[in-house]
Formats: C-alpha cells, structure tokens, sequence
C-alpha cells in the first residue's frame, strides 16, 4: 500500500495501476461503513484507491471542521488490512491553493434537506469529489447510502457534467442496535448514544405503516415526528418523505420514496434515511 | 471524417482514436482563425476532434443565441480538409437535457470585463467545455487569444479542478487590415466593417506609447478611448489595462499586462486585445 500526499506523486503513481481503478474517496475516521465501500471496490476491481481528506469548502463557518475526528494512523491500518493500494491522503493547501476559485455546483437538490440546514455544503462535496475524480480517474467511485443526499446530487453531477465513471452506493452498515455509522458518533456520550436509536426506529415506524398500506407522506411524518418527539435529548432539525431523484417532497408516497431526517441528540447532529420501494 | 451527434457515440469511437487526442472546440461558421487552432492541433497530436455547438447557455436572455451564424454545411468542408478526424456537433437536447442542472463556475476573474457585461456568460462557457472535456477526453485542447478572458477563465477551471490536460493557446488571426477574425464579423455591414478596423487600431496605439516607456495605465486607457471616440459608429463598452491572470485593473502596466476592449460597431458587439510583455 503507497500512502500519497502530492497531487502530482498520485497523477504518477495512477499511471502504473492496472485499470479499471475503484475509488472511495471518505474524510476519514473510517468505520465499517467506509470499510465495506472498499471492499466492494477491492471486489470489483483490480486497483482501489481510497482518499482521507477532511474537506474544509463543505463545512459552514459554525461547523465542526477544526474538531471533525482524525485518526490517521488507525485508518491506514485499517486500509491496509483491506488491501488498498493508494491511499491519497492531501494537504488542505494542496487541494486548495491561495488563489482556487473554481467551484462545481448542482443546482436545486443541493438546496433542499441538508442543503437548507449547511448552505454551502454540497458545493464543497461536488467541488472536491470532481477534483478527486480528475486526479483519481476511477472507472467507478463508490459511496454510502447513509448520505443519502450526497449520493443523489453526486449521481447527478455526475451524469450533467458527462463524468466517464460509474457512482456506485453500498447500503448503510449499523450499529447491533440500529445507528448508522458515522464518524461523528464518536461525539456522543453514552447517554446520548442510547437516545440517538430513536433515528433509526423511526424510520423502520415509517417503513412499517408504508408496507402496511400508509400512503400519505405527511401522516408518516408525523408518526416519525411524534416518536422522536418522545426522546428528550432529540431536537428535530428536519423529517422528510421525498422523490428519490428530485428531493420534492412528496404528498402521496410513490416508490421510490426517500424517507430522511436529521436531529440533534443534545449537541450532535445525525442524519439518517430509508428508501421506500 | 466521422460527423458525430451523440454523446454515447462520440464516447465509443473515442476509445477508437490514437493517444493523444487534440481538440479544438467551437461554436462553428468557421474561419481562419478556427482553422489555425486545427492546423495546430493536427501538427502536435495523432488524432484531432473539433466541436460545432452553439451552446446556448453562455448567451444572455437578450443576446444573439439564435440569430448567431451557422453554416454547418461549410464548415464540415473546411474541417475535412483540415485533416479532423471526428466532428462532433451535438444537438442542444443532448448538451442539455431537461433536468440539467449541474454547473462549474469560477469566481472572481469571471465576474471582470465581459463577465461584467454578460453575467452568466462564463458559467456558461465553463459548464460546456467541462463536459466537453469530459466527453472528448483530449491531451490537449486549442483556444485563440482572440477571446483572452475565456482563455484566462478556462486555465483557471483546468488548474484549479485538477483537469487532466493542457490547454493551448493560439496567436489571434487578423484580417489584413488588422480585425481580429470573429464569427460576428459577418454582422457588419461595408461601413461598419471598415469602422471596425479601429478595435486593432487602439490596441495598436497602446502597444507603442508602452514599447516608448509608458507606464501610466489611466493614460493608455485615455489614447485609446480617445481614438475609439473619433470614430462615430463606435460606442465603448470597456477599455481595461489588467493584470493578464487576476484580470484586476492596474495603476501601473506591469508586464505580462492584458490590453482588452469591447466596442459596438453599430449594433455589434466587438472584442479584441493583446498583451503587453
């Protein structure tokens, strides 16, 4: 495994790979959901690459981006032992240099969901994602479906701008009690790692009445909503049963149906979602 | 010469094509300054693609999309000639299909001298030629000085998202009398055409009083704008004297400094320029 921190040493070393390239590209503190995208990659290609990089752009001024987790020496084990064979691991100022000022932007998806809590957010992810891309040159790039609406903006930057790849979504992987993975769990203390199951159990509440024959979206919400509503460390941000492509939401659910939410247990905020088909 | 209208076929016989692949990319009615861009590309790569698209975006609501020139007929002859290998000329519905929505813009230097004037024109410009890029995959791709700020704008695209090629830039190529060859030139009529002349003639003026030792910007502006004002069918839009990367205006030419002008001749909206170096 080349562990690479140069733009220029990653363009040389991506000439020798055998094609097609895997890409996963993550912020780090890797888990077993960032775990499985590689494997999937390592099964379904000859080379994979993986990327740490902690991007600054998709983070507004009062987010975490100063205290987002790292561990970079765990993680690099942990690639190691699923055999990746670069890790391009960049500066901020390599990625950003003093005068960068080109930007890659989706329109209207961007701005709903999480695009209306983090109002640049998603132009950082598709800026850095399309850099990672043209430096990578992957045949596929593979990403979790926890971030459900980075997924769909990236697939359709993707198919827009006429990218010769193929984006490729891994299902979320969980917690024994139903929590995504994520990084920023790492921010709960234990009480609030109990409470912040309720994520998860409402969305399985909302799948549950869906295949029981709930068709309206907003009565979903609201038994979503009133669930959550049960948990005094949960503050809502946002419950929302929407197109899976446009992110309209929806009056009637039709499949397929993204049902996502993002709450605050105490100071952490944690997104979720399920697809209704 | 194969003439190509899709993306997907564009794609299938680009894995058909040798390494490296140049491209000139147009918006066509083709003329010698077009011509020396695939003349260049012809000289210094195995196999040549051209583009012929209008692209609608990069023209204002009130601008001149659909009564710009099109001879697609001549300028498949005179691409023939020229030794292109594929042409690939796209409908507007296969540039931009109904939900598109994805953009690439650069900031600041996009917003300067035509940017000022025609407000989403380089997001226009970048958006297409990044998906261009994407599709045609060339080594290197050719565009005249002739369009300076386009030039400076897509250098910035390409270095700052890490695009995989070099860009080229050509010399302008001029009429004898010293108009800068432009699709627009058909717009003129005889009068106007030899008003037109006066563009170059301005730009010339520049270059000797700074080959003489002057330094002032503000009075190089002031010969110049005082030569356009002799001439009654032409109105000034700007007379700019700037820094040939940041684009910023400048106290004091400092080589390599950009001379650039945009003036209406009657109804038509002309540009030109050189540098000073």
């Amino acid at each position: 495994m080349k562990v690479v921190e140069t733009i220029a040493e990653m363009r040389r070393l991506r000439l020798e790979l055998t094609e097609p390239v895997g890409f996963v590209p993550t912020m780090g503190y890797l888990h077993d959901g960032h775990l499985a995208l590689v494997k999937r990659a390592r099964a379904e290609n000859p080379s994979v690459v993986v990327s740490l990089f902690v991007n600054p752009t998709q983070f507004g001024p009062q987010e975490d981006f100063a205290s987002y987790p790292r561990a970079t020496r765990r993680d690099l084990t942990m690639l190691e032992k699923g055999k990746t064979d670069i890790v391009f691991m960049p500066s901020v100022a390599e990625v950003y240099p003093p005068q960068f000022d080109s930007w890659v932007e989706v329109g209207k998806i961007s701005q709903r969901l999480e695009g209306a809590a983090r109002p640049a957010h998603f132009r950082g992810v598709t800026t850095v994602v399309a850099k990672l891309f043209n430096i990578v040159q992957p045949a596929k790039a593979y990403f979790g479906q926890k971030d459900a609406q980075q997924v769909v903006v990236i697939r359709k930057m993707v198919t827009d701008l006429n990218m010769n790849l193929e984006v490729v979504t891994c299902p979320t992987v969980r917690e024994p009690d139903g929590l995504a993975m994520s990084s920023r769990n790492t921010y709960l203390n234990p009480e609030e790692r109990r409470a912040a199951v309720v994520l998860y159990e409402s969305l399985k509440l909302a799948q549950r009445q869906w295949s029981q024959g709930e068709k309206d979206a907003a009565k979903l919400r609201q038994t979503m909503t009133a669930l959550i509503q049960k948990q005094p460390l949960a503050t809502i941000d946002y419950v929302s049963i929407a197109d899976n492509e446009t992110l309209e939401e929806l009056d009637k659910v039709k499949p397929p149906a993204l049902v996502s939410l993002a709450v605050k247990i105490g100071k952490t905020r944690l997104i979720d979602n399920v697809i209704l088909e």
